[in-house]
């Protein structure tokens, strides 16, 4: 017996494809979109429909740009210092770093960390064309923004490696207590961090 | 500065626009279809362009069917006892109904609650439908599944009054303790309930 109609069913269905949307959340939005009169499906229908045509990857930077554009609007903007380059891995780490609204500095994303499990090598990441914009733009500075874990650290002393020898200073975020977490709830590692970044008063 | 390309913003702010889904949930949503390449976002589109053109209600029990169906399968099938009428709120609250495997009756949905307080009178519902089926089809019983709440319990009682000299039997979903949950957990108000509908063993 089909409780509900085919065209619901099926709504349900591709909601549920989303990351953390179970049968219940899937079902929720299905049902809002229904019995709300002013939602409008359609916006989202087109937002949906016209995403993987309209965006593109910045030639330089890696960033996320809208399809025709070449060039970053993070990159081309004469404020920004091109001697300066933070090191991500995804395009979406931009997004936090640029909300610090600390960094007037440039981006470049790697497209991923290198995992020898998940079988991605320094190859298929955009290091060549880091060391590339190093010696261009003249850096003086690469700040590794990369995750704190096994992959991240791993690749961020890969690109060490690669460029230890050209003089350059390089960075790394700051490993420490979160802000607003107790020292009691803090856990082991990230503890030993901050214990061996200390900093002088 | 415009951090993302703007066919992505747009994307992330539709998403913002379904219930219980705030910018970091919207934006994790959107990254995930641009990140993933085997994600289909034009199965989604499509889903919500045809919805809202594509479900009807049914014209005797208020559920959702198909454009262009009359009538609810849950309502035409003949294994389905139509002199026992189980009315509920909402079309979505047949689902969990349905889900129990218990009940083998028909359904009728009102269409709301009654409620003074969002201007929602009981001729906005579908009581006088509710009325002809009892006649038209020899109902026996009416259940009254509604919600345990304030718009609930007075719906119930006005339906009561217009069907209380009719001679049928009239019940409602029993009070008490949700399964899994422990008596010292438990609220005053589903307490005193369970108390008063406590059962001979």
């Amino acid at each position: 017996m089909q409780v509900l109609p085919p065209a619901l069913n099926e709504l349900i269905e591709a909601f549920g494809m989303l990351p953390g949307v179970g049968p219940r959340s899937a079902e929720r939005y299905a049902y809002y979109i229904v019995r709300n009169q002013y939602a409008n499906p359609e916006k989202l229908a087109q937002a949906l429909s016209s995403i993987k045509g309209s965006i593109d990857y910045c030639e330089k930077t890696f960033a996320l740009v809208q399809k025709g554009q070449k060039l970053s609007g993070l990159y081309t903007d004469p404020r920004r210092d091109k001697t300066i380059v933070a090191v991500v891995a995804e395009p979406f780490d931009i997004l936090p770093l640029e909300k610090t609204g600390l960094f007037n500095g440039t981006y470049h994303v790697l497209g991923g960390l290198i995992s020898p499990i998940d079988g991605i090598s320094p190859d298929e990441l955009h290091i060549k064309e880091l060391l590339e914009r190093i010696s261009d733009d003249k850096v003086t500075e690469v700040i590794l923004a990369l995750n704190a874990s096994v992959e991240g650290e791993s690749t961020a002393l890969y690109i060490q490696k690669q460029i230890s020898d050209s003089g350059l200073k390089i960075t790394r975020l700051a490993r420490g207590l979160p802000i607003g977490v107790d020292l009691e709830y803090a856990d082991q590692i990230t503890l030993s961090r901050a214990l061996e970044g200390r900093q002088t008063l």
